[in-house]
């Protein structure tokens, strides 16, 4: 008797946010619903800051419309979100009123699992969203930042576990966003949560490919009892994005383990999106095949790339090696954070501006900001010269208490100031969007009516598809039927805003 | 104490053979050499059948020289080559005169690790050249060609291994050119092989990449016991290729093994080649990421590509799935021989064949050849009705003494017809080419005072560059000069034609 190993496929969100810059168009993705739906997957991670921020600002798309296309289209599967806790999907922390409601809309349109995380693995980020799945019924995922650094222990990311568990999480998930996580340590550090946590505790692990080990840590979790990997399938997987599902598959023959996953549902996936993935070549990352070298300067491809055109605009690109020393000093001052959006870029910026000024002459406002607390407590012991100097900048105290309690409510503003918009629906979910990225949706309701825009080009001709479905009437005003052929046949789907359907 | 795993870097020979179809010039390995020696690698594979064809073919370079240069540029390291047992580097069987020749020039010019293998298994056209290779004193490595079958067991490849040792191999080589291996498999064969032929049987494991699954199991064969792995630089992995250098080394961390290599002399390999691939973009494999399919249709890439060439040639493209279902019929007449050189390309005809005029009524001479023993004995039983069809065919009697027993001596009449020949510079080095590739080694010696040609091209311009070595005198008659700048150090090489050094 094999024992099942799960698995979430990434294809719909993370896989083409780490590919090709999120920009994957829905019509792109309908074609494979039907064949993704069914080949067996746990889960089908499909939403997210990246994709919310790409359908609004770039592909014209109603981000809560794809959800529901995508839950009609795939009604067998979990659909899975990845929630940044009390930042949802913005970039500013959100009073509690506005996580309650964004979460509940979520999964009154279609979402069935919650993966959250705190960039510092503050865990009281986590905790009202993590209540809020729970009162809507859907499963909560408590996740752990991945990092490597002298404080971050094995014990110390299984104590983190323990308190998710008993936060309520249904499932822990270890989130490798940097693909740091080795073989060992992978064993070591599933085990020790089943082990602390107890051997029914769900544990998931979410790692990337981009240095070439992380399939190995896959298979050693496996060995260490995991429940559930994150994967993309093939053609869409390498790089800066996971590792190939049909791979992970395959390579547990005769283990004692298996997966669920119809291989034959997945040749279909597979040649669908090598047909697509031309088409964004302008998208693509630069970064392909294997880098090692974030092992040992702990920083992320795009953090690296950001840090390289600031030196660049200050006519100082040759002075990239200080800045790689510095950033450990920055770094270790900030209590070890963990190196992900946003602390990448706000300890990389100020490195960069150490070594442009000297060290700490001039602090960015978000570096203040880090020091004095408001993104929250820092996982390790924060410098208290650069404490004090932080405080001296911002003219403001440090805080200790969870950022979130300092914030008056805001959902009544929010709404006010998103109703008189030009072409805002009056629903929750236009609100809510106007609440995450405030600077966007005025121009995205303005011209929704225009339809989803499509931003891949013919390989060969360099020409755009523009992708207007079927009896789009102009202005979303009643239920769109989109025509979806599928192993031959045609299928209508009827996707209405919410509160028609 | 960790357990050292030696590595052979793969960089010089198989990597850019996979990725560029061997066309990478000397002028453009020349600069990672001093790098590679130093990097700590148990041997550098640098030499083989394809690199040698595509000198003399494409880069009017002589194979010779290229090897004598890696050797004074290399000369800490092992280098190693591929040898297809009783075929050398050609494409037929060579009397054992001509073997024993071959073998004894590669090492005076510089081979120092011989991996031998015969695309049947069969022992008796490996024995020749371990016994060459014995006698100059040289490592023999012993190969076995890795496929899945029936018949091919773990305990049928250990016999192989044994029969191997036995035979005086200093080393076995696990060969899965085809990416088959799956860990679980890796495991029991490396455990297998050391059961049987004793733990201090030294066991090297060459895998390639391109299904996605490998670098697990060279992590399952570490575990086992293995004590040697191949693996290529990182900026010249994956895809067809192998797994990356880099990651091998990292992903051992805390597993109680480790590795000797040098990660800040490989960060410049890597950079070096980064660097030159895009020059060579025209040659780019058109497999990249991974593909699974393999291990269902057990048809190699470069099998299905060609099979897919004459089908369109013949107005028949859209019977592809007509030929891959054929595919397993021939090969289980065949005895299930391995789909490698030659004999991928033998079954993947006569399945093209059987496809379009009906099943083996037209019948290829190598075919019949197979089927009636000249390339040797196959793995398992050969279907009867198919060898008489084979010997109808073919009129020729089947075989079952070693093939190269046929084989008049030849070392003599080789050498009275390449003397003569416009260039031909009278060594056993130009006997050997002539002998390996008589159709091309008559242009390339006439051309052969023209020098080294770059096939690479400026990417942006799409200019070529030809190297020419600095001071070299037009004819090569006496020493030619190279002037490489190492570390922005310049240091003179000097090269001769075998004999003047």
């Amino acid at each position: 008797m094999n024992r099942i190993i799960d698995i979430t496929e990434l294809a719909l969100r993370d896989a083409h946010q780490s590919l090709i810059a999120t920009r994957l168009g829905i019509d792109d993705m309908i074609p494979a619903c039907e064949d993704l739906d069914n080949a067996g997957f746990w889960s089908l991670e499909c939403w997210g800051g990246a994709t919310y921020d790409a359908c609004i600002r770039f592909l014209n798309e109603d981000p809560w419309a794809r959800l529901r296309i995508f839950k009609s289209l795939m009604p067998k599967t979990r659909l899975q979100m990845l929630l940044r806790g009390q930042n949802l999907l913005g970039y500013r922390h959100y009073q509690d009123e506005v996580v309650d409601r964004f979460v509940q809309k979520s999964a009154e349109n279609g979402i069935d699992v919650f993966r959250i995380f705190d960039a510092l693995n503050d865990l009281r980020n986590i905790e009202r969203s993590v209540q809020a799945v729970k009162k809507t019924g859907k499963h909560a995922q408590g996740a752990i930042s991945y990092t490597v650094s002298p404080i971050h222990t094995t014990q110390a990311y299984v104590e983190q576990a323990k308190r998710l568990v008993e936060m309520g999480c249904d499932s822990i998930c270890i989130k490798d966003m940097a693909a740091l996580i080795k073989p060992q340590a992978a064993y070591e550090l599933v085990r020790g949560i089943k082990e602390f946590c107890g051997e029914q505790t769900r544990v998931q692990l979410h790692v990337h490919a981009t240095t070439g080990v992380t399939m190995v840590s896959l298979m050693k979790a496996v060995e260490a009892g995991v429940d559930c990997v994150d994967t993309a399938v093939s053609s869409m997987s390498l790089g800066p994005g996971h590792n190939p599902t049909e791979s992970f598959v395959e390579m547990l023959e005769h283990t004692g383990n298996a997966t669920r996953i119809d291989l034959g549902r997945m040749l279909h996936v597979k040649e669908h999106f090598s047909k697509i993935l031309p088409r964004y070549r302008e998208f693509l990352s630069t970064v392909t095949g294997v880098e090692t070298e974030i092992f040992r300067s702990q920083i992320p491809g795009g953090m690296l790339s950001n840090m390289e055109s600031q030196l660049k605009q200050q006519g100082a690109a040759d002075r990239m090696h200080e800045v790689l020393d510095e950033i450990p000093v920055v770094r270790k001052d900030t209590g070890y954070v963990p190196l992900v959006t946003p602390t990448s870029q706000i300890v990389g910026t100020q490195a960069v501006l150490n070594t442009l000024m000297g060290r700490y002459k001039v602090l960015t406002g978000e570096f203040a900001d880090l020091m004095l607390g408001y993104y929250g407590a820092a996982p390790g012991e924060l410098n208290p010269e650069v404490v004090e100097m932080a405080r001296r900048h911002a003219k403001k105290e440090p805080i200790t208490v969870r950022p979130a309690d300092l914030l008056e409510p805001e959902w009544g503003k929010l709404r006010a100031a998103a109703l008189p918009l030009e072409g805002c629906d009056g629903s929750d979910e236009d609100v809510l969007t106007f609440a995450l990225f405030p600077q966007v949706a005025p121009k995205f309701f303005a011209g929704r009516h225009e339809g989803p825009r499509n931003v891949g080009k013919d390989p060969a001709t360099g020409a755009s598809e523009t992708y207007i479905p079927e009896g789009h009437p102009g202005k979303v005003t009643g239920p769109v039927t989109y025509t979806v052929t599928l192993s031959g046949q045609q299928h209508k789907v009827t996707v209405a805003p919410y509160g028609q359907e």
